[in-house]
C-alpha cells in the first residue's frame, strides 16, 4: 500500500497559482494527514523511529501545473443517483471558472458513455449560468450510466477537446475506470490529469469518513422507518418492512436504525443470520408486542434466495430482491402457523437517491469539488479527494478500488445497533 | 334520494345542551345547506315553486338528546390508514369530554373486530391525557382492520358498555356497516346513535368536497413525482413511473399531476386507454425528449391484465398490480424495439397513508370530530358529517354508500390535466 | 351590489376560441354560481319568484373576443410576497402561450411602478422557457412594490406595447388600482381588458373562499407555534409569543391555532380585548401551568399602543408593532409582580411569505391563472377570478374592493378557537 | 494541559461490568485517541522519542466502579435550547436502565436550580416509559435555566437522593459549574462522579469536532437564508438580513453560508469589519445587482454599537442587538444617499433552537448519552464526552472551559466563505 500521490510533471515547469493575491492561505507541499488516529496505530512506528503512514493533505498550492489559458476541463458522473451530484458538478465548474479562470468546461453526458468518441453524444458546455441553480434539484444535470468504455475511445475525446483535467464522480466501478485511464495517460506521457470524487450512497469506500449524500440518505431513510412503524402498529400483528440501500455494507441501514428508535430488527450484509432464526425471533416479537419493524439492507440475506448470481454493466453483482422475497416468506410463514399477520413493505430507494443534498451534504460537496479542482490544477492525477481525521486528503485511487469498506460486527456502531433494537446478536 | 336526517327521539324529552352558557352561537333546527350551487341546479325548483334539495346543517344545537351523565361513547377506525385518523379520534374524545362532559369513552381496537363481543379484544379507555399528543403521529391509535362483523355481536358490546353514541371512521365499506347497524338499532328502538366520519384517502365519497387526509396525500404524492422526474432525467430514455392510490377514482393522481408540472402521462380509472395506444405515445415522447414521467392510479389499466378478480375482507375489489405490470410491460416493449430505456418504479402508498395530517387536514379533522359529536349528542343517527358549499352538513348514510364519486372526464379538472401533461385526450 | 360581469364588445364581432377542437368542454354563456349556499339565503328569492344572486361562472368560452395573433398581454404582481405568486405568473404565461397562442407576454417589474412609462423600467419578455421552473421558488420573478401609479402613465405603456389583456395580481389596494384602470379604459372605449387575480395572504377578500398561499402560510405558521410551545416549556414560566400576519382579519392566526393544539391565547383584530384583562388571564395561566403560548395577529391590540396612525404607499394603515409592544409589556408586568417569567418572541412573517406554494396552493394557482386567461381572452374586464361554492367565478372588482372580509366572532370558526384554546370569550 | 482522565477509585474494588455476556466488545484500559491528526503535529514528539498527546478513548469497560444496585443517577440540562437535548436525556436514561440496571434516575428540572436543595423543585423520576417518545419533540423535557448554584446546595441534593453519577448537559458555563462540583466532590472524597455532555449550538467548544444540534441548526438556518434571498429579490434594492446564533464564533453563519449559495456578505465575530467599509461594499453590490443577502452572526459588529456591556446569569456577555442595529443603520444609510432600499430582517433563532434533532444529530446524541453512561459507571469524573478524529473520547473538563473554539480567518473554512460570497476579504 502506497499512500503517495502521483503528480504530473513531464519536464514542464510549474507556474504560480492564479489564486495568489486572492487568498492568504495555501497548503504547503509536504503537508500530510495521518491514516491512524489512535495511539495504538502510531506507537509501533514511533518505537522504530519511522513516520507513521499518511496521506497528502488536499488544498490549494502556491504553484500549479496547468496554465488555465487555453485548456479545457471535463466532468462526468457515473453510476446510480446520489444526493449532491449537482452540488459537486457546480462546485467544480464555479471553482475552475472563478478561481482558476478556466474558460471551457465540458460536462460529459450519461457517464463514461458520453466520453466515448464512438458514442457520439455531444457534451454540455458548462458555464456559471448553467450550473448556478442546479444544486436545488436532485439527480445529475449530466445524466448517468453504468459500465466502462474503451480507454482509447475516451482518450480520443479528451485529446480532441483539449481536456487537461478530467473529474470523474462515481463509486468503486467508476474509480476503477478512472485509475485505468490515468495509468494509460501516464504510460503515454500525456499532460492530462484524472481526479476522482468518491460517490457512494452506501458509504462503503475506504479512507472516506462519510461519503457525500449519506447524511441526506439516512435522514430520508428514517422517514420510511417511521412510516413502517405507523403501518405496523395500525394492524394486529402488523409488520413494517423497509428495504434500504447497501449492497455490500449496511451503513445506511445501521445508521437509520440508530437515528430512529422504532426498529426491532436490523439486517445487514456483514452479519449473516439464518432465515429460520430470524423468523423465530420475529414470531417471538409478534407474540409479545403484536407489531414489528424490520430495516433490511438490500445486500442482506442473499444466501436465503436460490438462483444464479448475475452482474450489471459496471461489474457489480446483481442482487436478488431480498425485500420481495422476505415479504412473501414472512407472509407464508405466519400463514402456515395460523397466525394473522400483515406485512407492509416499503422500498424508498429511488425517493432517497433522487433528493437534493441537505445542508451538511451540500456544503461537503462544495468542499469536495473545490479540492478536486485544486488537486487537478496542481497536476495531481490517479487520485481521489478524501476526508479523513478532519482534513481533506489526496488518496491514490489504487487504495480505494477493488475492496469495500464494511461494518465490523465487533464495532461500537454495530454494538449500538444491537443495544437499540434489542435483537439477538446471533439469529 | 332523501336528504333528511334521522333523529332518535323515542318518546324521551330532549334536554338543554351542556354547551348553553359556554358559547353564544348554536345552529337553529331547520338550517339547511343547498346541494346545488349553480343557478342551473336551483332554477327548475324555483319554476315549480319547490324548495331545492338540501342537507341539514351540522353544528351544536341548543337542545340535545342524550344526558351525558352516566352514558358511554365509543369510537372505531376501520380500513386503510389515512392522515388525520388520530386527529379525528382526539377531536371526538376532547369534545365529548370537555364540551359535553361525557366521562367514559371507549376506543374499539382494530376496526369492527374490536366491537365484536366474540373477538374478546378489550377496548382502550380514552381520556384527554391519552389522546392529547396522538395527532403528532400518523396512523391510528386504535389500530384498524377490514371487513364487517355480525350486527348482534357488535350490539352486544355496545349494550354491555352502555355506549349511546358510536362514532365510526371509515370509507364506503365501513359506512355500509354503520348504516346496517344504525338501522338495526332503530328497528329495535334502542337509544343508540351511530354517526359516521367519512374517511377516504381517494376522496371518492359523494357529498364531501374534500375528504380528510387528501391534501396531505397529494402533497406527499408530489414528492414521489419529483423523485420520478429526477430519476427519469438521470438516465438516457429514463422513465419514472409512480403508482398512486385511487381504486376507482383518480383524484389523487390528477391533483398531484396538477400540483407538479413534470408529469407527462396521467392514467386514471375513469379514463380508459389502450395499452398499445399508451406505449405508442410513450415511445413518441422518449424519441423526442428522452425521458418521461407517468403518474398511475392503482385502479387504472385493470383491463390490461389477465386474471380473476378477487375481493378483500371489506368486499372491495382486489386490484391487480398495475404498477408492476406496467413496469415489466414497458421494459419488454422497448427491449423488443431495441430502444434503450430504463424504468424507475416508485410506490409511495404506505409512506403517504401513514403521515400525520398537515395543518389544513389537521384543522379539518378537528372540525369533523367536533361536528360528529354535536350530531350524536343531539340524537342524529344513521348519518355522516359532510362538508359542502362552505358548511358542515349531516348526510344520511344511505346517500353515500354503494356508489363512488368519480372524476368526470369532461370536467374542468380532467381538462386541466390534459392541458398540463400535454398527453393525447384519447390513447 | 351588481354581480354582473363587464365584457368588452366594442362593436367588434367575437371569434371562435383557439381551444375549439383541443378540448370538448366549454362553459356556456349564462352559467352562474349562487352567492348563497343555504336554504335561508335563497328562500326569500324563491318566495318572490326571483332568481337568487349569482356570479358568472369562470372557464373557457366557445367564442372569444381577442384575436391572439399580433396582440400582447401583460402581467404584474403588487404588494407583499405571498406563496404561489410565481405559480400564477407561470400559469398565465403557459396558458396564453400554449392554449391561446399569444406570442408576446410582458412581465412588468416591481408592481405598478413597472407599468408606468415615466419610470422607465423595462418589462421582462415572458416565454415558456423563462417561466417553466419559477414555481419551485418562492417570491415573484417580477419583483413587487406598493402603491398606485398615474392612470395615464400606465395606459401609455399598455398602448405602446399593444397590451390587450393586463393581469394584475394583488390585494385590495392593487385591485382598486385595477378597477380604476379598467374603468378609464372603458370610458375611453379602448380594447383592453383588465383581469384581477386576488392575492391576500390574510385571506381577507370577499367572495373568495380561500386565497392562494393561505394554506401554505397556515402550515408554516404552525411551525412557529410549535417552536413557541417548545420554548415556553423550556423555561420556568416560559411564554412563547408568535406574531402572525393579519392586518384586519385574524384568519391565519385562528386557523393556525386550530391546526395546532398548543395555543392558549389567540388574539385577533376582530375580537378586541383589554390589555389588563389579557394580562390577568395570562397570569392565571402561568400560576396554574407555568407556561403559555400566545398567537397574535399583527392587527390585534392596536388600541393598546399610543401614537399616531400612518399609512403606507398603498394607502394601508401602518400598523403599530404589537409584537414588540406585548413582549415588553408582559415582561414589565411580571417583573412588577415579582413573578419570574421569560418571553420568547417569534416573528416568522418573512419566512412564511417567501415560501414556494405547497401542493394544494400550487394547483389552485394554476387554476386561477388559467381562468384569468379564459376571462381576459373572452373580453371580460374589471373583473376578478374568485372561487366560491366549488366553482371558479367572475367577480366584478367593485364588489371586492374597499371592504375586507373579517372573522365573525359568533362564527363556528371563532367558537372553535375558544373551545380549542380554553381562553375566556371576553377579556 | 493534561489530557489524563480523572477516575474515582477511593479504595473500593471495581467490579465486572453488567454488560459482560451481553456484548463481545469492550474498550481496553489504555486506549487513547491522538489530539493531532497531521504529520506535522506528531513529528516533533517522534523526534524526541515521546508519545504525542492523546485523550482516553470513550466506551464501555470490562470493569466498572459503581454497583448499579441501590444507587441513583441524575441528569440536568442547562442554558439555551438546542436540538437533541431530549435525545441525550433519553439515551442516558435508557442506557442506565437497560444496559446497567440502574433503577432510580432523576431528572433535575430547570437547570442547576433544580439541583439546589434550597430551591425546592422536585425532580422528575425518569423511567423508560417517560423518556421513550421525547426525542420526537424539540426542547428539553426537564426545562432549563442559566446560572450556577451554590456547591453545597447542590451536593445536599445529590447526597440526599444517593445520586452517584450526575450527567450535566450544557455549554461553557455549565461545564465550569460541573468541574467546580466535581473538584469539590473529589476534595471531600465522596463517591460521586460528574460527567459532562457538551452542548453548544454555536459549535464553539474545544476538542469536539461537531457539537450535537449543530447540523440541525445549519439546516434550518439555510431556510432563513433562502427566505431572505426571496425577499431581497422581491423588491427593488431589496436587502435580506438574517441574524444567526454565534456569540463568539461564527460557525453556524459560515457553514450556513456555504450550504446556501445566495449569501453575499457573511459577518462573524472572528473577522471584524468596519461599518463604513461594509456599507460601502453593500452599496456597491446594490448598484450592480439590486439585491443583497447578509448572514450576520449575533456576536459580530459589537464594536459598532455604543453602550455598556452587561452579563447574563451564566456570566455570558449580554450581546448588543446587532440585527436591529444593522437594519436601522442600513435603512438610514441608503435613505441618506437618496437610494431606495428595503431591508427585510429575519431572526430565526428560537425556531432553530427548538427543533427536534435531525437524523444525524439524533444518532450522535444517542452515542453521546451512551458514552457518558459508560464513563460515569466506570468511575470517570470531571470529564466530558468528546468526539475527535473518528472516536468518542474522555476530555478533562478543565481543557474545555474558559476558552472558546473560534474560526481561524486563515482556515480553509473562512477562505471558502470568501470564495463563495465574493465579499472583500477585508472591509
Amino acid at each position: 500500500m502506497d499512500e503517495n500521490t502521483q503528480v504530473l510533471r513531464l519536464g514542464e515547469a510549474t507556474r504560480p497559482s492564479p489564486l495568489l493575491g486572492r487568498r492568504d492561505h495555501f497548503v504547503p507541499e509536504g503537508a500530510r494527514v495521518l491514516l491512524g488516529s489512535t495511539l495504538r496505530e502510531v506507537e509501533p512506528y514511533l518505537r522504530q523511529g519511522q513516520l507513521p503512514p499518511s496521506f497528502e493533505q488536499a488544498g490549494p498550492r502556491e504553484r500549479v501545473f496547468f496554465d488555465p489559458k487555453g485548456i479545457a476541463c471535463g466532468v462526468v458522473t457515473c453510476g446510480g443517483l446520489c444526493p449532491g451530484l449537482n452540488d459537486v458538478i457546480r462546485a467544480v465548474v464555479l471553482t475552475l471558472h472563478y478561481s482558476y479562470g478556466v474558460e471551457r468546461i465540458y460536462g460529459f453526458r450519461y457517464g463514461y458513455a458520453g466520453l466515448a468518441a464512438s458514442q457520439g453524444i455531444a457534451p454540455l458546455l458548462l458555464t456559471p449560468a448553467v450550473v448556478e441553480p442546479i444544486h436545488e434539484q436532485g439527480g445529475t444535470l449530466l445524466g448517468s450510466s453504468r459500465g466502462p468504455q474503451e480507454l482509447d475511445d475516451m482518450l480520443q475525446t479528451l485529446l480532441e477537446l483539449n481536456v487537461r483535467v478530467l473529474f470523474t464522480v462515481g463509486g468503486d466501478g467508476t474509480l476503477r475506470g478512472a485509475t485505468a485511464l490515468a495509468k494509460e495517460i501516464l504510460r503515454r506521457g500525456l499532460p492530462i490529469s484524472v481526479v476522482g470524487i468518491p460517490k457512494t450512497i452506501d458509504n462503503d469506500l475506504h479512507w472516506v469518513e462519510r461519503s457525500f449524500g449519506f447524511a441526506t440518505a439516512v435522514e430520508e431513510a428514517t422517514r420510511a422507518l417511521v412510516a413502517a412503524h405507523v403501518e405496523a402498529k395500525g394492524a394486529f400483528n402488523g409488520i413494517g418492512l423497509v428495504k434500504l440501500m447497501g449492497r455490500h455494507s449496511g451503513f445506511i441501514t445501521a445508521h437509520a436504525t440508530l437515528a430512529n428508535s422504532d426498529v426491532n430488527f436490523c439486517l445487514v450484509p456483514e452479519v449473516p443470520v439464518s432465515l429460520q432464526g430470524f423468523l423465530g425471533a420475529l414470531e417471538e416479537r409478534l407474540r409479545q408486542r403484536h407489531h414489528a419493524v424490520i430495516a433490511l439492507a438490500e445486500g442482506a440475506g442473499q444466501d436465503w434466495i436460490d438462483g444464479e448470481v448475475a452482474r450489471d454493466a459496471s461489474g457489480n453483482l446483481k442482487l436478488k430482491d431480498v425485500g420481495a422475497f422476505l415479504r412473501g416468506t414472512v407472509e407464508r410463514h405466519f400463514d402456515g402457523l395460523g397466525l394473522e399477520a400483515t406485512v407492509k413493505y416499503i422500498d424508498p430507494s429511488y425517493t432517497i437517491r433522487s433528493l437534493p443534498a441537505n445542508a451538511l451534504d451540500s456544503e461537503y460537496c462544495l468542499a469536495l469539488g473545490q479540492h478536486a479542482v485544486h488537486a487537478g490544477m496542481s497536476g495531481r492525477t490517479n487520485v481521489m479527494v478524501g476526508y479523513w481525521n478532519q482534513h481533506f486528503t489526496h488518496v491514490p485511487l489504487e487504495l480505494v478500488t477493488g475492496q469495500r469498506r464494511r461494518m465490523d460486527p465487533s464495532s461500537e456502531l454495530w454494538q449500538r445497533v444491537l443495544a437499540s433494537t434489542g435483537q439477538p446478536s446471533a439469529m
